[in-house]
């Protein structure tokens, strides 16, 4: 009997946004698994620090912020093997992921490295594009809107394309992007409609309208914008 | 002192699909407002029937799903005339949304009428958009990918505009518009790498590929589709 590997959503980062399903299946976890950074403290594991028990194996699995793809994929594909392991050993293995394991979630690299093999049970995850909107007290869909997605990576006329197509949209990875959105924003005449989220539901939050927002951006901030604005409501 | 005015994400069915916020701040509630039907059972309240306590004054919001919008307007109004007499009163009241309050919830619409005049909380749920990937083991969206929500009650070319423009998509609301859908992605070529979701984490759950279902969807039913199928995984 192999062990099932489960992605668990922990949710945006207030330790209260975990689902109840999240919680019982990491107590039963005999290993779990989490990102972290190569010193300091790592987000995850702390999210979910008051639920972990003394006997359950912990695997960080250690990353720069500022990491090249391929130094990823190594870290990913090492991180498999450890979790293989353990799977093979029968033991049950918890991934906890933030935000959601699926939306734009590193998990996704264990997941395509172990699913043919192993049991996987996905929980889904409180997610930033829904955690932003709710502490701005800003909704961004109703009844027929269209809700786009959009990493602030992708280059300017793929983002450009992307808002017009949109009712409503959720910017993120933000980090050295912020002022090619803001700029992109205000030329389209959207930044007026914009709401800066940072570190939603942890106590660093903060939300402010884009033009007050002037420093660099951290990597959990996104924008939410209206791109029709005489429907934001 | 007037009381607050709680939006609580209770998730997709599944009532281990609740934050542990959600629950504390249902169970601390004076009054809990619900969607239901204009008979039988209410999908939202007995997810969390555990929970209530008899103590509770209950305010069911009650409205055919195939009421016009005028109608919904109305018995929107009607609640929260309802809710605005519990906060005058200094009574917390906690509306229960299915999925998430914000995205696409009809949450919406009572928080627009109330939000200026008192203290509104808003706590995010985990929305059929993360959950249905999760149930399906797939992974819509990574790195710089774009993520579409589209309803699918829009015309036939906002559809294929914003399939276009999306790596991946989640289509909503199929009901009566799965054939259109079908028909659309068959042209587009992208049928063969979309997926139907069907009560995501409840016991009626389905999941199969398009191309197998032919009998009409259910309201709580979605395609996941991936746009550019080169890069599925």
């Amino acid at each position: 009997m192999t062990g099932t590997l489960f992605g668990l959503g922990i949710g945006p980062g207030d330790p209260e946004l975990i689902t109840l399903k999240a919680l019982r299946l990491l107590r039963q976890a005999d290993v779990v698994v989490y990102p972290a950074p190569l010193e300091g403290a790592t987000r995850a594991r702390d999210t979910v620090a008051a639920h972990l028990t003394t006997d359950q194996e912990e695997i960080p699995v250690r990353l720069s912020m500022r990491a090249d793809e391929a130094t990823k994929q190594r870290a990913y594909a090492a991180a498999a093997e450890r979790i293989r392991d353990a799977l093979d050993a029968g033991r049950d293995v918890a991934v906890l992921c933030e935000g959601d394991p699926f939306l734009y979630g590193s998990f996704t690299y264990i997941f395509i490295r172990l699913a043919d093999g192993y049991p996987v049970e996905v929980v889904p995850g409180i997610s930033s594009i829904t955690a932003a909107p709710a502490v701005a007290l800003a909704p961004p869909v109703t009844r027929e809107d269209v809700f786009t997605v959009l990493p602030a990576t992708l280059p300017v006329d793929a983002l450009e394309a992307g808002l017009k197509q949109a009712d409503s949209a959720a910017i993120l990875k933000l980090g050295r992007h912020l002022t090619k959105m803001t700029k992109l924003l205000e030329r389209l005449g959207l930044a007026d409609h914009a709401i800066y989220v940072e570190n939603a539901t942890t106590p660093a939050q903060k939300v402010a309208q884009l033009s007050s927002v002037d420093e660099a951006a951290p990597y959990f901030s996104m924008i939410l914008v209206r791109c029709t604005p005489e429907r934001w409501r």
